[in-house]
């Protein structure tokens, strides 16, 4: 039975192909609680109404879906960089006054990332401490492997991030193949994908992290949930008056076509992707270490819990000054993919190699 | 015995301390022919000027210096990408027409970025094919995590770059330490310390490569020979007119003081950072493993073989329109360090790990 489709300012959004496992942690409230004592003595929100904003994005509960098998004190500095990331996202990257301002924000990007390298860095920007405060505690019960994973997500992140500004400063509105290579990196899904390993506590051995297939999943887990974002951002995005950057923005100026187009055709194009990444992961799986097969695992609850977060939380779904409570109403899924067609799909040259039929 | 100060534009440069061992590849003439044959070939180089002053880089020179010792094929691949990356940087980043676009060089370098990465990408300037022709090499000798390796610190150094000319467009001068953040950046060093497991087939296990101990002398290998470039090039920076971001620039913004005073200033930040990366590096080596060792020699052969291409290179000596011959005076060298205070240097929180009574 398929999924009623629900409507976004005038546009019909189908339901959502997601054929991948839900779960939660089971202490996903305690772990909120104390997310929300540390937000509140951070000093990383400037006001009350930042403050709450920060909350509503809901991180824990976020996290708590990548990551439903985790030890409290993992679990929560995972969350609490995914609160970070989201405050700094709101006050310096997607809004804010370095928005458009891409020389301030490549300085602020070096300062910031040094800062989540050394403890030492002293920084003057309110995000820089509470950074360093999270990082101390990735170091308390992480190898330093793993701590300089995250780190290199992290400046890939900053690196998107900074490509995205220059774009909106120069009024810029990308092609689909550069709009693919910039939200790999601007959605904040390399470093999100790398608290797996420091929340859940396993450790992939390099050999297999690095195989171009485990690097092709995870590139793909990363894009499909960095558009779901876009399709769940759409709302708050139309309503803000804003033409920024995504998927269908930009679909709209590479097939010129009106927005309910774009989202068929975005649609489809994230379906071929998630159709590719079941496949490959089927064909990586059975030889897979019990480390990688974790990995692998949280990928696919990523991409889930992402879509069952995103559909529901406040940071889009309340256009008010402030927050609205989560919305709790049960969620529908697609039964089927939009589109089937094998890729790789057509104008993004620079994801062509996922659909490699040698990827090993 | 002391050797004899050089005179640059009125300034004095004390001679170079450098207690580290010298030795270049013996193959590096036939190397070299090969380089230059595939820079003619590349399609990198727009005009025969530029070609001229590639081939005057003498990157197989320099690289075949930081590894003496390895297999032909492998030592010319990462000769070409210095060479590459030389290239990249005279047309796209110090100078040139995006020297002080940010915007544009983020977009710019997030797509060169996604060619190191990708082979499929499909990128229309003309430093991209080039660049993946040389990935392509690495990806044929070395497994993927050495290249991966090298691909974040590709990207890290591009992130450098964009601070740069962030700070070039705004007209600032940065301060010491988000100097030295950046520096460690720009200066390209990540990637070309990465290209010592690509060159030499030395693989560093994980566990003993991300070791704060083994990242801080990483690090400050980085950091001498961005310092000792920043002295090499101070002659062509003075005679450009151009202000640049450069130690001893900084330094003069930092003290309020002349450039003479300055160099002095400079010269004895760099020899304190020389003479902990020698106590560190003989408390490191003990332990170390094979794999190790061979690193840690191509940290200390890189800081001697900068230096020994840097003093002698058309790129920084040769003034005309068309570079000059390469230098071959016999070089001196200062015996003593210019300044043994301890560390952390003053006024450098960022690096301030490096001289952690702890660091293991």
């Amino acid at each position: 039975m398929g999924s009623p489709a629900s409507r976004v300012s005038g546009v019909e959004l189908p339901p959502v192909f997601c054929p991948f496992e839900s779960a939660i942690h089971p202490r996903v409230r305690q772990i909120e609680k104390r997310a929300v004592e540390w937000i509140g003595d951070s000093g990383m929100c400037a006001t009350e109404r930042e403050r709450a904003w920060t909350v509503a994005t809901h991180s824990a509960d976020f996290f708590a879906r990548f990551a439903p098998v985790a030890d409290d004190d993992r679990l929560l500095a995972a969350a609490l960089w995914v609160y970070w990331g989201f405050a700094f996202d709101d006050a310096r990257c997607d809004s804010g006054p370095l928005s458009s301002r891409p020389a301030q924000f490549n300085a602020l990007a070096g300062q910031v990332q040094r800062a989540c390298e050394t403890d030492s860095a002293a920084g003057t920007d309110r995000f820089v401490g509470a950074l360093q405060d999270i990082m101390r505690r990735f170091r308390g019960f992480a190898p330093p492997t793993q701590v300089t994973r995250f780190t290199h997500a992290h400046r890939a992140w900053l690196s998107g991030v900074a490509w995205q500004i220059g774009n909106q400063a120069g009024g810029r509105m990308p092609g689909l193949d550069d709009f693919l290579t910039m939200r790999l990196l601007s959605s904040g899904g390399e470093p999100t994908f790398a608290l797996l390993e420091l929340a859940t506590g396993v450790e992939v051995p390099d050999r297999e992290l690095h195989r171009p297939a485990v690097r092709a999943l995870t590139e793909m887990a990363i894009l499909v949930a960095a558009l779901d974002n876009d399709r769940h951002s759409l709302h708050k995005e139309l309503s803000g008056g804003e033409a920024d950057q995504n998927l269908f923005t930009v679909l709209m100026q590479e097939l010129d076509c009106p927005l309910q187009d774009a989202v068929t055709a975005g649609t489809g194009l994230r379906d071929r992707v998630v159709l590719r990444f079941v496949r490959l992961h089927d064909r990586v799986r059975p030889t897979a270490s019990g480390e990688l097969a974790g990995y692998l695992q949280g990928l696919r609850y990523g991409i889930r819990g992402n879509n069952e977060w995103g559909l529901r939380v406040p940071r889009y779904l309340s256009g008010g000054h402030w927050p609205d409570e989560m919305d709790d109403t049960l969620l529908s899924w697609a039964d089927e993919p939009s589109d089937v067609r094998p890729g790789p799909v057509e104008g993004a040259p620079s994801v062509a190699w996922w659909w490699d039929p040698d990827l090993a």
